[in-house]
C-alpha cells in the first residue's frame, strides 16, 4: 500500500489502542474464572465495568463515523479493505448500545457469573434466579437496540454478534433437518454399540497431577505453543487470553480421565486458532477469528474429527499407560470405543458428538423464547425438563446444577451463542471432508502420528485467514460449497453406523 | 460532612476511576511475574504501556489543578482533608512527568524486568546491561524532572516517591550511625553464636507441596484472609494485587525450608496491611498504605519481631513436624536459633536481620552514585564487589546473579526504594517497643499463641490509619517520638548479645 490513506491509518491506530486495552480485559476475565478468590469479586467487577465503559467510549467516539466514511474512499489493498469492513461492523455494533447499557450489562453478568460459581455446586436455582433476571432483562434490551440498528429481529441481532451473516431462519433450517434424523441416529448408534462385545472400562482413580501432565503432553502433541500460552483449571473450561498468550483452562475429575482429556483436546483447537491468527495484522479487527461457529469448528475438529479418530487413539494409548499405568482399557481399539461411546446424558460439555446436537437444540429453543419474551427466567426448568425428556429421554427434574445451571453462557449474558457449537460441528465435518479430498491418505497419516500436514492445512486454510473473508466466502474457498450439514450426517453415520 | 464540597467530590470520583483502572494494572503486573509465559511479554508490555499512558493522562488532566485549588477552600472533615493532601501529592508527582517519559519508562522497565527473569539464572550481566542502561537513563531523567518540580535534589525526589518527607540527608544520618556499630555487632553476634552448642541442622529435602501447604497454614495463623487473596510462586517474592484481592508470591527451595517460610511470613505482613486498609475510604488516596518504609515495617514486624520471636518458634515447631516429619532440628529452641542465625551472605532477601542493613547500605551508596551520575551502569559490579568485601567480608566477584542482578528493583527502575527496607526494620523495632509498653505481657501472649491482640494493635494503630497522617505524625502518635533507630539497636543487642 504505497498510496496515502490517512483516515484508514487513523482507524488502525485507534484499533491498536483498543486491542492493547482489551488485553487487560481478557486477562482479568481469565483470572476471575481461574484464580480470583471470591472476596475479590466486587472490586474486579467494578474494574471490569470501568474498563468496559472506557472501551465503549473509545469504540463509539464521534470521530470514527466520518473516518470510516472517508476511509471507504481511500485506496486500500484487499486485506485493508477487509479490515475496514470489520471496523465498520465493530462501529455498528458498538454504537447500537448506549454506554449506560454496556456498563449495566457488564455489572449484571459479572455479578451473576461469579455467584453462579458457588450457586451451581449448591444446586441453588432460587439464588441464581435473583441474579439471572437482571441479566436476561439487559440481554433483551440489548437485543432490541441491536435490532433497531441492524434491521434484524432481536434474536437474529444477538446471533449476528457471534456468527455474522447467520440468522435464526438459517439455523432453524439446518436444525430442523437434524431434528428429523437425530433421534433415530441416536437409537441406532446406542443399539449398535450395545450389540458389540462389552467395553473394558478404565479403572481409576486418575490422580489430578497425572492428568495435568497428560493434558500438557497432549497439548504438545497437538502443537500448542507453551511459550505463548498455558493451561490452568476453572469450573467451566474455556480458552481466553490473547493470541500472543493463550490461557486455556480445564477441570479434572479423578474418577474419569476422559472428561479433562477430551476437554483439553477441544480447547487446544481454540488455542491453536488463536495462536496462529495472522501476526502481521495482530491488533486489527481483520486478525480476529472469523466467527464463533468457525472457532467451534476448530475445537470440534480437534476433539471429534481428529481426537476421536481411531488413528489418534493409537497415539494416545501409550501416553495413557505412562500416565496412569498400563491397563486393558487403554488398548487403542477399546480406547477409541470409550471416546466415541454414545450415551444420552445431562452435561453438554461431556456429551458425545451424536447426542451433543440435542443439547444445542434444547438451548436454541429456550433462548429464542427468552429473548422473544414468550418465556421468563422462572420458566426455564420446566422447559428444560420437557426438552430433555423429549430429545434424550432423560429425567432432569430438580437437578439444576446439571441442568439449566450447567453452562456459563446464560449467566454471562451470552444468548445466541449456543447454535454456534452445532454449526461448528457441521463445519468441522465439512473441513475434514475437504481435507480428505486434498490429502487422500490423511487417515493413515494420523495413525502414523504425522499430524503436521493436518495442522498446516488448517493453518493455511483457516487460521491465517483471520477475518479476511466472510464466513460464507471462506467456506466456499475451503470446501467449494456453502455450509452443508450433509457432511456432518455422513461423518456420524460412517463412524457410528458404518 | 453535611456541607457541600463539589470540587472535592469531583476529585474523589476521578480517583475512584483511577483506582478501578489501577486494579487491572496491578493484576497484569502480578500475572507477568507469576504466570505469564515468555512469549506473552511483548503484548503485555504494550498493554501495560498503553494503560500507563492512559492513567497518566487522567492523573494530569488539566481540570484537576483548578479542582484542587477550589477543594482546598471547601469545608472538609479531617479524613477528607488528609485525602485532599494525598490528592495534591499525586497531582504534583504526576504532572512533573510528561506522558512520553511515563510511556518510555514503562516500556524500558517492562523489557528489562522481563528479560532479567531469564538473564539472572544465566548470570548474563552483559545481556542485562543492554536493557538496564535505558532504565537508568530514564530514571535519571525522571529524577531530574521530579526534582525540578519539587525543589528537592534528584535522589531525594526519587526517595520522596516511596517515603514522603524522607531525604537522603535524613537516611544518611541514621545509616551513618548504623555504619558505626554494625560491623562490631555482626562480629560479636557471630562469635557468640559460634561459642554456643552446635546447631542441629534440619534434614531435607523439603518437598515443594509440603512447603506450599505449610506456607498457607502459617498465613492462616498470621490472619491472612484467603477469601481476599492467594499465594503463588514467582522468581522474586512480592505482594501485589489490590486490598480486596491481595496476591502474595513466594519461591520454594527443596533444600531449605526456612527461605520460603520466612519469606511467606514477611509477605504476609505486607498482605495484612493491604487487606486491612480503611475499607470505607478504599479507592481514595487516603486509603493507601502510608509509605514504603511503613509497609516494610509491617513485613519486618511479621518476619523479625514476631516471626523470629522465641514464642513464635514454639508455635511453628509442631507445624514443621507435621509438614516434614518430626526431627530434632524442629525443637523450638533450636528452631529459633536456626531462624536467627547470623551469617554474612550474598542474598539480601535471605539475610538475617543483623547483616541485612549491610545489604541496604551497599545499595544506598551505589544508587545515589548512579542517580548523581558519578557512577555508570557498567561500574556496578566493581562497586558491588568492593562494598560486599568491606561490609560483610565476602567475595562476590563474577557472581552477578547473586550480586547486583539479585533484586528486581533496579531492573524495574525503582531507585530510592532500598533505604525503606532498613527504615522499615527500625520502625518495626520501634512499634514492638511501643506494643510492649502497651501490653507488658506480649511475649507470654505470643508464646501462648494469642496473636489476635498483636494484630488488633497493628490494625488500630497502623493498618486502619491508611494515609490519614504523615509518617512522622503517625510515628509520634504510636510511639510518642519520631523515628528513633535506638530501638532497632536495642532489639538486636537484646536478641543477639543479650
Amino acid at each position: 500500500m504505497s498510496q496515502a490513506h490517512p483516515a484508514y491509518d487513523a482507524l488502525t491506530e485507534r484499533h491498536g489502542r483498543l486491542h492493547r486495552l482489551a488485553h487487560l480485559q481478557s486477562l482479568a476475565h481469565w483470572d476471575q474464572a481461574a484464580f480470583m478468590p471470591p472476596g475479590g469479586n466486587d472490586a474486579r467487577t467494578a474494574a471490569l465495568t470501568e474498563l468496559a465503559g472506557l472501551l465503549h467510549r473509545q469504540r463509539t467516539d464521534e470521530a470514527i463515523g466520518p473516518l470510516l466514511a472517508q476511509a471507504a474512499q481511500e485506496p486500500l489493498d484487499d486485506w485493508a479493505r477487509a479490515n475496514l469492513r470489520e471496523m465498520q461492523r465493530d462501529w455498528q455494533l458498538a454504537t447500537a448500545l448506549p454506554a449506560a447499557l454496556v456498563e449495566r450489562r457488564s455489572l449484571a453478568v459479572s455479578r451473576c457469573g461469579q455467584a453462579w460459581r458457588q450457586q451451581r455446586p449448591a444446586n441453588d436455582w432460587a439464588g441464581f434466579l435473583e441474579n439471572f433476571r437482571p441479566v436476561l432483562a439487559v440481554a433483551r434490551e440489548e437485543a432490541r437496540l441491536l435490532a433497531e440498528r441492524s434491521g434484524l429481529s432481536p434474536y437474529d441481532a444477538l446471533l449476528d454478534q457471534y456468527e455474522p451473516g447467520m440468522t435464526r431462519a438459517g439455523v432453524k433450517k439446518v436444525f430442523d433437518e437434524v431434528r428429523q434424523w437425530l433421534p433415530g441416529l441416536i437409537q441406532a448408534a446406542v443399539a449398535r454399540q450395545a450389540a458389540q462385545p462389552p467395553l473394558i472400562e478404565a479403572r481409576g482413580p486418575f490422580p489430578v497431577e497425572a492428568q495435568r501432565r497428560l493434558s500438557e503432553q497432549v497439548m504438545h502433541l497437538l502443537g500448542f505453543d507453551f511459550n505463548a500460552g498455558r493451561l490452568d483449571v476453572s469450573a467451566h473450561p474455556f480458552t481466553g487470553g490473547v493470541p500472543e498468550d493463550v490461557r486455556m483452562t480445564t477441570r479434572f475429575n479423578e474418577a474419569d480421565f476422559l472428561s479433562a482429556l477430551m476437554g483439553t483436546v477441544h480447547e487446544t483447537g481454540h488455542g491453536r486458532y488463536e495462536q496462529n491468527l495472522p501476526r502481521e495484522w495482530l491488533g486489527q479487527p481483520v486478525a480476529l477469528a472469523r466467527s464463533m461457529a468457525l472457532h467451534e469448528s476448530q475445537s470440534l475438529f480437534f476433539e471429534m474429527q481428529l481426537g476421536s479418530h481411531p488413528g489418534f487413539a493409537a497415539l494416545l494409548a501409550p501416553m495413557l499407560a505412562q500416565a496412569f499405568g498400563a491397563q486393558p482399557a487403554f488398548e487403542p481399539a477399546n480406547l477409541q470405543r470409550l471416546m466415541t461411546r454414545v450415551q444420552p446424558g445431562r452435561i453438554r460439555v461431556e456429551a458425545d458428538e451424536v447426542t451433543y446436537p440435542a443439547h444445542i437444540l434444547l438451548r436454541f429453543d429456550i433462548e429464542q423464547a427468552l429473548i422473544d419474551g414468550t418465556a421468563q427466567a422462572e420458566d426455564i426448568p420446566a422447559l428444560w425438563d420437557a426438552g430433555m425428556r423429549e430429545l434424550l429421554g432423560i429425567d432432569t427434574r430438580g437437578n439444576y446444577q446439571d441442568g439449566p445451571m450447567q453452562d456459563v453462557h446464560w449467566p454471562e449474558g451470552l444468548f445466541g451463542y449456543f447454535p454456534c457449537y452445532s454449526l461448528g460441528a457441521m463445519y468441522a465435518a465439512q473441513w475434514f471432508a475437504a481435507l480428505r479430498r486434498a490429502m487422500p491418505d490423511v487417515d493413515e497419516r494420523i495413525a502414523r502420528g504425522e499430524l503436521a500436514p493436518v495442522f498446516d492445512w488448517l493453518k493455511q486454510s483457516i487460521w491465517q485467514q483471520g477475518s479476511r473473508w466472510t464466513t460464507r466466502e471462506l467456506t466456499e474457498r475451503i470446501s467449494g460449497e456453502p455450509l452443508n450439514p450433509a457432511h456432518f450426517k455422513a461423518h456420524l453415520e460412517a463412524r457410528y453406523l458404518g
